[in-house]
């Protein structure tokens, strides 16, 4: 199946936090963009949402000599019905198995047959999400991460029964999304990103149940060692800067002593049972005033844009 | 113990890669610096190669506005004997435990009572390099990543026998040297990153040997979703940003299928056996000309330092 996807008309469906940054990477690529929220309260908030992203972008230089952004290209609806001339819809509604169906549902009855249909989903296997669809085979995962329009990152995952030509098309049009999408033919469960780092958590938890380090120097150690060259490496394309041999003898002397824990382990169910919702309430692991908490999100997205600049930059 | 750091004179044994760029650190930070280097070929490479570095410091900006840095202060010698009214010693020599013994013997008779002896071992526990010291309470770790008079990290590692005390006040020492330390007070092998980073290769080696995703898409994975938090932020205080309850769900789901090797995966020994020495000779996971190759790392030097001063920047 070929699709239209370079002058895609892009559905959204769901406006919160992450369908409006996603919504706002749409339109500055250029895209016309209908914007589904069915909760009043936050159709209400998504033209405030997405006009914040977009000062942000603006902030970040992602408008300056972008001929492609227009305007008047984002329309926010509550009805499915705006849907129907979609040449692409993307659900970002909440994490929950039985929504997420009835809303994937709700779009393949409004939409073409030549209409490809996308979530957002961090946790449901996309197959999963198939087993309710007519036609599976134009369903896939395709998975962000914050802040949307400035992140470089993008998974685009397959289900048992997704056509992988759909996919591969999704692929090549990602630069034009400012991203270089990933594209993972079978649907593992957590992703790529999420199995990598809890096999983090599990040993980053091990080490502070036996007290070897501290939460502070967990992430300091993190921090500043592997952030100071992820962005340019990647794991693999560090063996190669590093020599290849030397990961050999020191994974025989560490894998040995790696946590294989199965369980969530108790450290972090002290953690949950102990704090509120992080950065949210003020009451996480770390403790935060109000100000600081919206300082530091404000400061987040700016760094994290600069740093997409500078890789680009440097990866050249 | 108290110990003289803040004006310290430093002795730098071993001035190869990590040694030169060790010792800059120390010269800009204002030291005195005694670097001892007894093979003469780099012997004869080393002033090149501290000039090298600060040449990069100077691109840098690291020089602009700093009064501590002499040119001066830098004595390069091949015997023992001109480390003898140090402060701070600190071993950098191959990771071999007979060499790196046979060093800190000679630097232990060398040097004052008062005198802090350190190494930069990243593979061998500081308790079996305090056996055979006489006096192993002054003797630590001081594991540093490259470059290191750019980056941000210093791991402050006691073996069984360290006095705490002395790693407090390294401690309390690191931002003028540009670091923030963290100290283990547990000598735990493979310290913290490298635990942490080996749990990630461990799942990488897995996903990859099952062929659910090849090695370009788990580099691109972990650079760009990873890659665009992690410095800001470290896996804990990420909990608090993204909510810490959902970590725990998603942990529940993710934990059991997570890789429990606890050998060398196939898939690395036979990265191992196809593959030469990465980078350096141009035979590795990925393909780079010499040309490539060069420009890649003097790119990754500039990167790292320019992401540092955007930690700086957005961390205030």
């Amino acid at each position: 199946m070929t699709i239209e996807i370079e002058n895609a008309k892009i559905g959204v469906v769901g406006l919160g936090l992450m369908g409006s940054s996603i919504a706002t990477n749409f339109l500055i690529a250029g895209h016309q963009v209908v914007g589904l929220e069915l909760m009043p309260e936050a159709y209400r908030m998504a033209s405030m949402r997405i006009d914040h992203h977009l000062q942000a972008c603006d902030e970040l230089k992602l408008l300056e000599d972008n001929t492609s952004y227009n305007p008047n290209n984002l329309h926010l609806t509550q009805t499915y019905k705006d849907l129907e001339d979609c040449d692409l819809v993307l659900e970002s509604v909440v994490e929950d198995l039985a929504i997420k169906s009835e809303v994937i549902q709700q779009i393949e009855k409004t939409v073409s047959g030549h209409c490809v249909i996308a979530s957002n989903t961090s946790a449901i296997p996309i197959t999963t999400l198939q087993k309710k669809m007519e036609s599976p085979s134009r369903f896939l995962g395709l998975h962000w991460s914050e802040p949307a329009y400035a992140s470089r990152y993008l998974e685009i995952i397959c289900g048992a029964h997704t056509d992988l030509q759909i996919a591969k098309q999704i692929q090549q049009v990602g630069p034009r999304w400012g991203k270089e999408p990933i594209l993972l033919k079978k649907d593992i469960r957590g992703f790529v990103t999420n199995r990598l780092m809890y096999a983090v958590y599990r040993e980053g938890l091990q080490i502070l149940e036996r007290g070897e380090a501290n939460i502070e120097a967990l992430d300091k150690s993190f921090r500043y060692d592997t952030g100071s060259w992820i962005t340019m490496m990647g794991i693999f394309q560090r063996m190669d800067y590093l020599g290849i041999k030397y990961f050999e003898n020191l994974a025989e002397r560490t894998l040995g002593r790696l946590s294989n824990a199965k369980e969530v382990p108790d450290a972090m169910k002290k953690i949950v049972a102990e704090k509120g919702r992080g950065v949210h309430n003020q009451n996480g692991l770390y403790s935060y005033s109000q100000q600081e908490a919206e300082d530091w999100k404000e400061a987040f997205g700016k760094f994290s844009s600069e740093l997409h600049q500078l890789s680009e930059k440097w990866l050249k």
